[in-house]
């Protein structure tokens, strides 16, 4: 790396002092600067490729105008769309966002919540993967803005932006049941994470509170981490039951596309055969005979919402915002 | 934000030197330090929080263990998938990525360079905007490792990583002529971006190299930002012409989803009175009923030998390392 140029060169060039350099490069007792010399002054910073030091200068005004995000996995479609909402919502109040990916690795998510503290960032917007509560406890103690979204853990009292996932599940299992399904069956993720298990409960108590009698066996869990098989093969063994199921809600976009592939392979129609609701938007099965019913979340509300959050807090960190938001059933052709 | 803990406040609880405490938090000097002592000084640090400083300590050795990477979009899929690649690939290699998206606006991406140099980065990965020329020289003329991936600018002389744009393009329109089309056409963005111009020299060169007199109209140029409805136009207006066209390549993969879409709304048949290619994969066209035909790019390969030219310059960046891959025409049933 070639030697950073410092105020001091600058000084040393015009044959002032390192002091009034500063003044100027920071815009400080203007009135009491001659104007040439404070011209000279700017110029000879521009001729020598002077980069101002945010970070000496934050340590003094505080902040860095920079927030750090760390989605679960920047290759999903939700966290690569929500990462854009949040930064163009931080671009309108002058903040620049740099991100991460904890790519669903708790050891991985630490070392970025690492990366950003040291690099005195405002704030931080997060999505923690499974197995991080001591982490974001710990970061809760260090005292620097920081709010949940889309993930949050109930036994750490911080900031969060989430949605009321069990509602959202309960609601899309009971619109297939109202529209007469018998053997409603959910494949999801196996995970401890709280989100994922609030759409598990939600789908229990559809099942409960309208007498169905619930089949341990429609109940389909498969690994986060390169899921297509498992999804094929959870798919697979639903259809087989001796009573097979008549309705699959598909935990997340991912698990509904590789779901409709294989679905779409078999000789069955849907809703007919099979009734589909699929959690998030998947534009990817715009392209299927049956168009997907799905709960829309509100992505741009929660993006918008969780960084209005952040920067509130940011210089003045002094109270909690939890936020659960309601999810809208889109009604399209894969339920009757 | 709360007050850091220093080296300082160690040694004043601990009751050692300032110097003692930061030779065993840097691991320094371990044969001539007491066990004991040590023991006690890292107890400490961890009681009251101390976070390394890393970039007080980087300006030591020099080194961040941290890489910048700009990406155009990271709501596309090649940005997000590629950042993916870059990301694992870094991971093996010890470092942590932390990512900005420049939104194809020339601006932000001048800010992001800015907030990345100012967090002391070792080296950064960059596809430029289009009209960024003057910042990548700039940022040349700084002397901090970087790779340019996907695009590059012929008129600075920097290490890239790129797709040979020219000849894939060149073999996907030559193979749809070789196949009987009569008319082949392009939908791509209009753009200065060099590489999306390579795509459109690689197309002209087909038509002349096969005796097919080119017609203006069947080269369409949509604008880069929310280009749907103009894709929709597009292929209408080819498809319009007295003699319409009878082959389409589309310039990217979001391109293409737009275009096979509205194609799929239409009373043709793919491939009889049209052939279609989509340059980059186009999972989301999976469920259209003639699979597409794509010019694959080996983005594992790109973003795997991105990452390393950047590690291998970081310390001793005396070398331009430029690479043009190959693209693989994959065929299936879009095309005759």
């Amino acid at each position: 790396m070639n030697k950073r140029v410092s105020l001091k060169d600058i000084a040393q060039k015009v044959g002032v002092s390192t002091a009034l350099v500063s003044y100027v490069l920071n815009n400080k007792k203007e009135g009491r600067i001659k104007k040439e010399v404070a011209q000279k002054i700017r110029e000879t910073a521009k001729e020598l490729n002077y980069r101002t030091n945010l970070l000496a200068r934050s340590l003094k005004i505080n902040k860095t105008y920079t927030i750090g995000l760390i989605v679960a996995d920047i290759a999903s479609p939700f966290s690569s769309g929500m990462a854009r909402i949040i930064e163009d919502e931080a671009d309108k109040l002058n903040y620049t966002v740099i991100f991460g990916s904890s790519d669903e690795n708790a050891q991985k998510f630490g070392k970025l919540v690492d990366t950003f503290l040291t690099r005195q960032v405002d704030g931080l917007i997060i999505a923690p993967p499974e197995n991080a509560e001591n982490q974001v406890f710990r970061l809760r103690q260090q005292g620097l803005p920081f709010v949940l979204f889309d993930r949050y853990c109930p036994s750490v009292n911080t900031n969060y932006v989430a949605l009321d996932n069990y509602t959202a599940a309960y609601n899309a299992v009971k619109y297939m049941i109202d529209g007469g399904c018998k053997r409603p069956a959910i494949v999801t993720y196996d995970t401890t994470l709280f989100h994922m298990q609030e759409r598990v409960r939600g789908y229990s108590a559809a099942l409960k509170l309208s007498g169905i009698d619930a089949n341990k066996s429609w109940i389909k869990k498969v690994n986060i981490i390169n899921p297509k098989a498992a999804i094929e093969k959870a798919v697979q063994e639903l259809l087989s039951l001796d009573e097979p199921a008549d309705a699959i809600l598909f935990g997340s976009n991912s698990i509904a596309v590789h779901g409709v592939k294989y679905i779409n392979t078999l000789p069955l129609k849907v809703p007919k055969d099979l009734a589909i609701i699929s959690f998030d938007e998947t534009e990817s099965l715009d392209l299927f005979y049956a168009s997907i019913t799905y709960i829309k979340q509100p992505m741009h509300e929660m993006g918008q919402l969780t960084t209005r959050i952040l920067l509130d807090c940011i210089g003045k960190n002094n109270k909690v915002t939890q936020v659960n938001m309601q999810a809208e059933l889109v009604i399209r052709a894969s339920t009757r």
